[in-house]
């Protein structure tokens, strides 16, 4: 299977929340790689991640981070490909931080924020990014979506 | 020329926010519509919208409301299709309660939040995405990248 | 006994929150049915409820929902019943995101918002608009509301 | 006509912003009476206007207020009539600190809580509370509702 | 032992942050008597106990209250005594609402507002009150604020 | 006349502001004197100013300040006398960030913090401490509550 | 003259606030050298930039940016030379975003960050770092601080 | 060893958060002195303190402080050394409270803020300043950093 999303964080720590947009990926079947990239431990890592991203074959980045969350954003400027940004959640300021430095990014360079802790959210979105060009696959996520609809119950007892 | 892009927003008075998204596309050569597509005054439409959007040619929306900002999200509840959300500044809280209703979105329905006020990364985030399968403008994406970089001077004064 | 009082929740977890209205209107002797309306994930029972809510018998419409808290507002674009609204509290935020999405709303569609996981003052609002036309109802709010000052101690040790 | 609301604020200063539930009860066909009501400076005009209020043939109080917003609450305290409060916007925090002080108010005691300077959705909740048991109102109601949809263009430009 | 200073609070449940004031008190040996005294739920209460304050040899009124914090600004209204408020700390906003509800007053009706939970903070600007007028107490203040001083070790560990 | 209050400010720019706690004191017949004591520029006079605050005759101390407000702290660390605290609201938050270096004080030093921007308040509380060992002043006090109280119109229009 | 203080931002747009820094550094005797570098849009010269910061004769580096604030830590990234962030005040969000995307970075990169469009103190930090190292620029730094507390009147009026 | 590091907060409590700042100087061979040092508390301390810190041979002070955190910017108004402040947490707030007074420093005495709780990059930071004029410690931080970009693996499971 070919890996069109490419899955970064910052740290290893952030992994407990990220890991949600790679089951997803796995539900609905697309292939992805994960990978440590720190904005700034690693910035080199970064632009050649970044640089690379087209040719070896990645469609769509998600992207975590936390506190002065410098990753998503930066992933952006280095990429044409559209990058999803999921702020972590932080022990201090509940990921408001977070939030504010993936999202409030200036003209040119977009990154898809999603909510805080949100990665499951962030391999829907690459699905559905994906999906734009690949039917089989837009099939499969109406599918999810369609499970997901049909698993709620009628009330709340 | 097609129109893959759908500018919606829930009021004329976010056009002048909103218009940003349109002018990007212009020169990203993109085609788009624009319509008003108010969650609360006109769900009807949203339904319909959203139900049709994918078989009317549609591949991305961008919705832009402020306050309770709920077109953005219902419109993602109503399309697989990729919904782009922007946050529209208001007079009280300065876009944090449009900024929290678009972007705190529950799993299964991510909206990809742009910054408080920004339609024109939403256009850009709606032609990256369009790019993942359209070389030609991937192309031209890559060129308006590289003439904004181009065009910042090496000092401030 | 006839269930004047609608409470709706956009998922199983809101429960625990949103019983506390449930046991209001019992002691106030209101009948009210509950039901998981999930704006995203049940757009179209959310569609189906509001429609039909005056011909089914409901006067007053108590809607709970947490993050992006589309509930109560798009019920109340749905029906012109009274809706009020309950913002859950979150984990990231606290709930502040919750109710930015549900009292922000523009004009034209108003959700009686309450505190943050203020679910019981729901019930209580619930029968004090029922009160405005059931004389015996305002006689049982009375003595409730007289019951509560009365359990006040006179000395906090 | 009769004046089933009471519309009330803690300064004249708060009237430009609170005559909106006024010109929408006008539209509306609901009578209504103004009063300056200040919870601070005027507290025994307030006890003796929520004692009464009731006798007097209120069915429904509006009541407006900025800062550390305590008209709405303590009126909540004195009636068990339903209470609608609409936190005006201030200078230094822009009404998050009066919609603090209006909604997260105590079990027992709800106030049905409008957006910052949501003082039309305050006419409009308190036309519906009233419509619960006035079909000729719920009539004007739904058309009000239904004009304010027809209103919107298609688009924006 | 006179009692100058009347420690209220809203719920036995702000006892445990309100008997900081009382063990500061004790400390410095300033009488003091503890009352509940709800503005929602003993409204009453309140008129009764600001009214009479002055005559019942008050000279100072220490009052705690969480979220829609209302008593220490009624207190205010109701009475020319220094009143000194008490931000107790909340679930879901941390006191953030309680701290905007007493400290945002209107014009005319000052509250001395401490630190979020900061009991014993009003223990000692009560003492600091009557101290003005009460050389000995003066004299005990100065003494306890020396030993505090004092108390501090000059390294961390 | 003497001057039992002290006015303090950390700079002229916030005289505007602080002004209205002296006519407050002028309309109420009480004595004061103000200053230019900035906490960071004139520390040394800050340190005399507190030492010497008793010696000199003062009895109550208003301090208003801005940002990151440490002048009406410090001077609580520096005399026993009560220190009344202005937050001055701050051109890029408001007056958020003065109200947090002012309120939250640590156990041993109590600042009594205004409302942002409230110095007619600050002059107000300043009266209130000293009218409890001064009875002329207390009917002043009163007098001036009574006429305020007088002056709200029946009806805002 | 040598220019061992960089003054760097994101965008010509930043220097009306940023120049601040520059008049300090003016007053100081310090030379500088002013350029814009962003992160987002000339990602390649913040690289080198920050790559070459030590051998060009840089010793201190300040950088101010706003919302996504990127660039100072980024900087922060690249070189071992103290950053001083500013972060610019932003329309929306007053300058909450580019203060919580400078201040809060992660372990091993710090920022030394201003307050919300302090450049003047970016200028002075600066100062005071080389001042560690040069005693006339000490000698200079304390004759700029006595001259600034001179300057402060005796009384506001 | 000389100890040009200076490392005080203003109660034993903040040690558990500011040891990491002594952590990092060891791991980088830079001596240091740690002290109590309470603004309010021990004001003539921080005076003594601040006046004789260059004198005593400091070059650096690191300060951390929660709540009204007055310790930074009360050292740096009495000493020309560079001070870095450490924002610790706090319960109520999150330590936005210990930001605000850290951070927002008037004109003339610029505190260096790192992030809420951020003891490590005060200490980093504190050895950037002191590299400036080290080359031999230039190259330990060098190879610090190193080391950390080094540690970060590839992968995150």
């Amino acid at each position: 299977m070919s890996a069109p999303v490419g899955i970064i964080m910052g740290s290893t720590s952030d992994w407990p929340t990220m890991k949600a947009a790679a089951e997803i990926l796995d539900e609905l079947e697309v292939g992805y790689k994960t990978a440590i990239v720190s904005a700034h431990r690693t910035p080199d890592r970064l632009w050649e991640y970044g640089t690379s991203a087209v040719e070896r074959g990645l469609k769509v980045i998600v992207a975590g981070a936390g506190g002065a969350a410098h990753l998503p954003g930066m992933m952006a400027s280095k990429t044409r490909l559209p990058v999803i940004g999921v702020p972590v959640q932080t022990k201090a300021l509940g990921g408001v931080d977070s939030l504010h430095s993936i999202v409030q990014m200036p003209r040119g360079y977009p990154v898809a924020t999603m909510a805080i802790g949100g990665a499951a959210n962030a391999g829907l979105m690459a699905a559905a990014i994906l999906a734009v060009s690949d039917d089989a696959l837009a099939t499969r996520l109406e599918a999810w979506r369609a499970a997901l609809s049909a698993s709620i119950p009628e009330r709340p007892e």
